[in-house]
């Protein structure tokens, strides 16, 4: 039974086969995001802060914490991104309980956060690159953690899934070199957009199962790429993630303040006998009636979690640590 | 490569593992809808009219046909279903092009309606009962149509799906001895209510992917009942829809008048890849986009269907034959 266990200070994460889908919140990063990647650079994290406690409170069971930021002030990440991310992951770990994935491209940034970071973070991540192996693998065995190994290589991305899986399949065994399990790798397949290549959504499905089968690992992907480019995107997200929850997929990286998005994945974990008695759709449910009603989705979750003595110190003030 | 091909006087929709998702409307049935009752032994089909055009125009792709109407002038449905069946399949085959599904529990009224029925009907159906397969089959080899088969047999519905799947292995046996082919047999596992069985989501899931490898046979089901008795049915149903398309699920019997279900199939169509360019979602975006603004479903997608030249004369007055 594959299980990869995160923790937080207080809080245990189990991404499992026979676990409810692991929910990482992907919303605490600046690429893309121009207003944050200021915010940042002039020393402002009440964006972090609102991010932080809204994704708890909508579901997230993780948070991702990336500190991506070009500084206008210092081009150089090498330099500016690793305080960045330990202040972003102290940051982060004060106001909610759940466990952090700490997601960055620059090696410093990744062990600046293992050195603060609290219980047993997941690492974001190593992939086929021979230097990127080199790098990351011995951070993983020395902090001891889970890592996500997104499969690709040196030659990029294959549009081909056996080579994707053959990928993945190099990373286990050079981890397993390095005293890593199996259990501690979540391997991303790489979803690609459905719009650009058909056979998007079945390569997907079938890597999954064949990632679990031969390989026992668990799974991760960034969910929305799958929709990139079409319209009404949530009914392609809110049908992909249950299939590919069907298909053996234990985790993703997405943006949890999206009701229809969670909801397919509540229903899903309902459908997969992990929601013992319908307990947690039942709560949803209401949740969801109140959404219809017009609270805002966040609110609505934060309400219902406050009510139900659920989701600790995300749902309001006086829960907060900091701040 | 399993294909069971239905067939209207004009139109041929194929149910097989490389094709669309083949959604039959459920709504031409006076179980449960008393008002439906009382109209049909009054001789009024205006709601027969209105269920066969809306349910085209939101994409069924074969209508059920069910005159399971038990008369307060005559409790004998053997005397009084059989003409009113008749007279339904007239008017519903006058009305639009799909292939129909000709479902009733009295073999005197599946027959009457196979005398009538235009094309290649769906026979609604046979299940592993002793009398019931020694009625129907002999029907279905004579009209050489394509048949319903309900797992369950003398004994009942067993919770054990091997059981189930025991039961299907044997009409799919006992009808290769009258010479039906298992391509002419769609298979209904039967779907019981995750809100009673916390397994009846994977049960399904599992049973499908057997009847699929083992048997090579097509599948269908009465897909709302999986949400039975709990808060939110459409988000469960959404879900689950997507969950057994991605086990090899390739029909349900439903309710098409409703977005949510409908958006999760086009979806899951994409997904698939049965859906080529993504032609029909960007077609169904529009269509939720009219939704969204207010208009009905029904209106919205039957105007799409006009303005695209889609879905022949289900869209208004002029394309009817009849009425």
């Amino acid at each position: 039974m594959t299980r990869t266990v995160l923790e937080s200070k207080t809080k245990t994460v189990v991404i499992g086969f026979d676990e409810p889908f692991c929910v990482i919140g992907e919303r605490i990063n600046p690429t893309g995001r121009k207003k944050l990647a200021a915010e940042l650079e002039a020393g402002d994290f009440s964006t972090v802060e609102k991010d932080a406690l809204e994704q708890v409170a909508c579901g997230a069971m993780v948070l991702d914490v990336n500190a991506g930021v070009v500084y206008n002030s210092n081009p150089n990440p090498n330099e500016t991104e690793p305080p960045l991310m330990r202040r972003m992951i102290e940051l982060v770990q004060g106001l909610v309980e759940v466990p952090l994935c700490i997601d960055s491209s620059v090696p410093g940034a990744l062990e600046a956060g293992l050195a603060v970071c609290q219980g047993r973070p997941l690492l974001n991540s190593v992939t086929g690159e021979e230097e990127r192996l080199e790098k990351i693998l011995p951070l993983v065995k020395k902090y001891n953690v889970p890592v996500v190994a997104i499969s690709n290589d040196d030659t990029g991305i294959s549009e081909d899934p056996d080579v994707r899986f053959a990928v993945a399949k190099k990373i286990v065994e050079r981890a397993a070199d390095f005293g890593i399990p199996a259990h501690d790798i979540v391997v991303d397949p790489l979803v690609m957009p459905v719009g650009a290549m058909a056979s998007a959504g079945r390569q997907v499905f079938a890597l999954v199962r064949r990632l679990r089968d031969e390989l026992g690992v668990n799974t991760t992907c960034g969910a929305s790429n799958i929709s990139f480019g079409l319209p009404h995107r949530h009914g392609i997200n809110a049908a992909f993630l249950p299939m590919a929850i069907g298909a053996g997929m234990t985790s993703a990286i997405m943006n949890p303040v999206r009701p229809v998005e969670m909801e397919a994945i509540r229903a899903a974990n309902f459908l997969m006998n992990h929601d013992a008695n319908g307990g947690e759709w039942i709560r949803f449910a209401r949740v969801l009636e109140a959404v219809e009603a017009g609270t805002p989705f966040p609110e609505a979750a934060a309400a219902a979690a406050a009510a139900g003595g659920r989701g600790g110190r995300s749902g309001g003030r006086e829960g907060r640590r900091r701040g």
